[in-house]
């Protein structure tokens, strides 16, 4: 996380601020995605909000993975961390593997050429139109409870085609320090682990055909240590559990929970001494599990900093000596940034006037969306030069969980271009 | 707030519950809605999710609103709040005006059939192609900076056509107590109002057609003396600036603001009460507005509790002794319910179990939405009879800020359906 020697906002408040990396600057201070001016990209796509993804960063990204991780690793990409087609089109060639939540994301990985054996479908309500779809594309369903072990059975024997399953196990440990706890106590996700080997036998009296487990205990975490033993237990887990089943597993996912960076306090992971455990650790693998592929999914690490989303100033207004830069995007488009999609506290992601990236900071600012709600703010109270309407904001971060997890009607605005470059 | 006879759900732990009014129970317990039950509804729309909005509903809240306030004040409905275009269409005959916060937003309002002079379009980013759009349109713009003023002065001069223009004052003082603070101190939103003078007469040298003032200064409140306090001082604030406008102003908008309870502990506004002190206050009302339309603009107060929203259960499911009931439904189509949009504490909205209203609590669950996120919460450990797969769930409050405020594509899930009936 090294900020550029020329980086267009300065500290605000004493805060040090940062960019992710992989972005570059103009002689003339403007912002690059992809090696081109930011203000290239909004030309080709008739203007702003955009949002840019950056290919060779999402590739970059994932080579690193590939260096860092042992080789039999399996790495899937989890759609719902930005399902733009464009973008699973590029990463399919890329990964062993992606990982579905709805009949809809089930569309966009078929389209995107992965074999349909390693595309597995988790979510806690399928309903039985998506199971079915499922069954028809012989995807694997990662079964959330034995009544939905019992309603694809019964689709499987309707339709009169096979169904692959694996199970979702919900485990009595937990990813600590995840932003998002999905495993540990009670959970609507997957089955409590102690029920897994009855599950097990009535799957296989059932006639489905068992594939593996998956064991996800929790997302956006950036402490290795959390992550190397979260990982340890699950594999101990999924071998005892592999005793129970029907046949080995072909497949333990052990998730993901890669966190990036979103604020200058956030130190990144240390994804090589992630590597280097889990090395070891596949070396005294316990024989039950010993051929099994062992997945990692991952969403928000591998494309979340590779994405930038772009919007003009409409509007630079003072009230009570406050500035306020007012802008044509909003929440609508990128709802976590503006604090609001599950953050108690909120904090400012990084934010920069692409245009001016490389300006000197001269007054203190509040960067606010076009919409009538006070929720609206994609930046408090940040350094930037004097900006006049015209100029383009960069909010960083924005690969993943921008558009899709936004209100995009929300005001009845138009949509916001997207481009994979 | 009263609580049908027959309640489908229990006080959960001490909690009393309740219910919005107007709603029934068949005998057989299933919630109507429009006097019929909700399993009707699902079979015309063809399934689960489904917004309801209950035409009757909203009708008697306006007639309500009609009797206790006087009768000079025009009443306008903030399409922000449902922008559903049958909603409006049925809401325009029966209300003086609209308002809208986008381009989008007004194509809805010019298809409802409302004559544009009583269409007003605010928003602190109005892009340019927007404010063309509404100078062709003939509706008014509250103006929300002075460079605002300029910019709809420079496009009427390109387009030949005049422009009505109001100017959104934010005023020195705040509606106490408002779920969202519109007014008082440094806002994005408005003009400072020591500023308006000189920017009236700015307004008059571009010739621009001066239509009134817009002074919101809070939303969601359920303090009778708050809103009182606020409606008067909006009242002496625009009487004071119109001594500086190039005409008396056609109106006075005074904002809305009035707030429906969403959790027992919450008093129904005192609706009486605050139309009593501005009948009392529009008697004495200053010469500059004693000619001008009195305007106050209501959202979510004429649609909020006129909504229901229905997911079917999938799956009921026990982890670690609690019990999740898991819907087709969630956060996705109803993100405020999950606590997620600017709440920072997370409170139940009223939900039922719809096709066992009248049905004895049994057991304690938590209904979840059937997305992969611990974010995806309908309502928190509340008192439920045992429920099966099958069986609807009904989230209240939903006829404001539901569909169009949530990320509905987040998933990748299908569209709810919506129905006004």
């Amino acid at each position: 996380m090294t900020a550029p020697a020329s980086s267009g906002v300065a500290p605000a408040h004493g805060e040090q601020r940062y960019w992710p990396e992989g972005f570059g600057v103009t002689p003339g201070g403007v912002l690059t995605v992809g090696g081109r001016p930011v203000t290239h990209w909004i030309e080709e796509a008739g203007g702003t909000p955009l949002f840019l993804y950056d290919s060779a960063l999402i590739a970059r990204r994932i080579e690193q993975l590939r260096a860092a991780l042992p080789e039999r690793v399996h790495l899937h990409y989890a759609i719902k961390a930005n399902p733009m087609p464009d973008v699973v089109g590029f990463i399919a060639p890329l990964v062993d593997g992606l990982d579905i939540a709805s009949a809809g994301e089930l569309e966009i990985a078929l389209s995107a050429g992965m074999e349909p054996r390693h595309i597995s479908f988790a979510g806690p309500g399928k309903r039985d139109a998506e199971l079915a779809a499922a069954i028809v594309a012989g995807v694997v369903v990662n079964l959330e409870s034995e009544g939905e072990m019992r309603r694809l059975a019964r689709l499987a024997k309707q339709l009169g085609k096979p169904a692959s399953a694996a199970v979702r196990v919900n485990p009595d440990f937990e990813l600590k320090g995840s932003g998002m706890r999905m495993g540990g106590g009670a959970k609507p996700f997957g089955v409590d682990a102690e029920r897994v080997p009855a599950m097990l036998a009535e799957l296989g009296q059932l006639g489905l055909q068992f594939e593996g487990f998956h064991i996800f205990t929790g997302s956006q975490n950036l402490s290795a240590t959390a992550l190397i033993e979260a990982q340890d237990k699950a594999l101990t887990l999924a071998a005892e559990l592999a005793r129970h089943a029907p046949r080995p597993p072909r497949f333990v996912n052990i998730g993901g929970g890669f966190g990036i960076p979103y604020a200058p306090a956030d130190k990144p992971l240390d994804l090589a001494a992630v590597g280097a455990a889990l090395s070891a650790r596949l070396d005294r693998l316990d024989v039950e599990i010993a051929d099994s592929e062992i997945i990692i999914e991952l969403g928000r690490y591998i494309v979340g900093e590779a994405g930038v989303y772009l919007t003009q100033v409409i509007d630079r207004k003072v009230s009570h000596g406050e500035v306020f830069l007012i802008t044509d995007g909003g929440l609508h488009h990128q709802l976590a940034a503006s604090g609001n999609f599950g953050q108690v506290i909120r904090r400012n992601y990084p934010v920069a006037v692409a245009t001016r990236f490389s300006a000197s900071p001269e007054e203190t600012a509040t960067i606010v969306g076009c919409l009538c709600t006070p929720l609206d703010r994609l930046a408090e109270k940040i350094q930037v030069p004097v900006v006049e309407p015209g100029e383009v904001i960069g909010v960083f971060l924005a690969g993943a969980y921008g558009l899709t997890a936004s209100p995009v009607r929300f005001l009845g605005h138009p949509e916001p271009a997207e481009r994979l470059v």
